[in-house]
């Protein structure tokens, strides 16, 4: 595992969201981060299909972790504001988001994210994210 | 208990991801709902703090009972897209998310929602949201 | 005038998309800040209202002020990141667009903007922006 | 020029704040649409860059016109919503921006643009933009 797997698996190790989630961890690079989770009996809206909240947690998890990637040593990101455009109902069985850098500055970063949903073998799209990490020390 | 708040409350029961939350209806009025959910150790992120993914999820499910509220019998009602600024860490006793509409047209439906954290008997503002919510068909 | 009225006046004139808008500053208090432009023929979209751009502009400009009134002397702001949701075409004589200060923190200053028409002496509702406005030095 | 294109342009022509902008249609495919304006002594903010709402402006079109390129004949569109975070300041000689669609329901079209500089023979990024459209009579 490299340094940046390292830090960015201990630190979702960390947020009991995820877990809670069921959410695991598949692939994390510099700038490009894989988070996926079940879509499961307690996290639906009301007319079955996977909570908008849920799909944004993943996306905005997988997005502060590929801004993550990209600080150094001892810094940690917090989410200053994420939008989030719903683009099918999340049905399936799991939701995977992948979060990348669109601009990384001294000060903020710049980051999105896409979720898809695996249905059947295949993915559809779920929701686009658009958002701004900042730094802090960890 | 009005209709409106009967309508809300029975979709809410049907929300799982709010039972997971532990996420509770306190108002529900025309144009303006109120909920509230505990910050609990199964819902934070690494710092410690609640997740933005639960403070999204609370401010995004009272914004949309918002406008649930606006509509007539036999709808329901979407997230098309939401946006969300956090303007303080999750922390405190629990999180109170407030849901108001801000225009109710015939296709869509403008909201907003803010988002407060009781701590020691008092609350400092977590978030804020505004989004766009479609009717579809129960 | 008072200090703060006279830095955003200062800063106002030399932003020269207001001069070509034919945008005036109405109100600058600390907090709170109003832009006023009319809805001129060479402001429009295909339909004849005005454009969605002239409307963000006065809605983004008025929040950005809104933001500059909480900073120090020798500061300016620049915006971060705007969302703008639109709540009914932008007819009538006037755009009036009010910023506001949700959230000013040490490194970034949380705002808000709603803007008007002014149709028939009455107002009407246009649209509602949330975003986040940074400080740098002047 | 194919249908798609002649659409697009004839609507391009008719929408003034383009004109004012100095604005030109680049390209116009189906679901992929570039407009590019360039950076004027009229169109700036108060440290001499492009204003935000001239980047926001140019990118909310081209994304409108993306949106628009996937309608039948004898629809418009207009913007419900849009974010923009800028990356970079607006400098250069000019803006080109490219909207395209992400999803295009029956009800709504999620759409974004991306917006860069020319500046001395590159481009560097100014602005990421997404957001929703909403069919219309035209």
């Amino acid at each position: 595992m490299s340094k940046v797997q390292d830090r960015i698996a201990a630190s979702f190790a960390r947020q009991s969201l995820m877990t809670t989630l069921q959410a695991e961890l598949l692939e994390a690079a510099e700038g490009r981060v894989v988070i996926a989770a079940p879509i499961r009996p307690g996290f639906l809206q009301q007319q079955g299909a996977g909570h908008a909240g849920v799909t944004f947690a993943l996306g905005d998890t997988a997005a502060g972790y590929a801004a993550l990637s990209r600080m150094p040593e001892g810094r940690e990101v917090l989410t200053v504001e994420m939008k989030i455009n719903l683009l099918s109902p999340a049905t399936g069985r799991r939701l995977i988001a992948t979060g990348e850098v669109l601009r990384a500055g001294r000060r903020l970063v710049v980051v999105r994210a896409g979720v898809v949903a695996e249905r059947d073998g295949a993915t559809g799209p779920v929701a686009e994210l658009l958002g701004t990490m900042i730094p802090v020390d960890a």
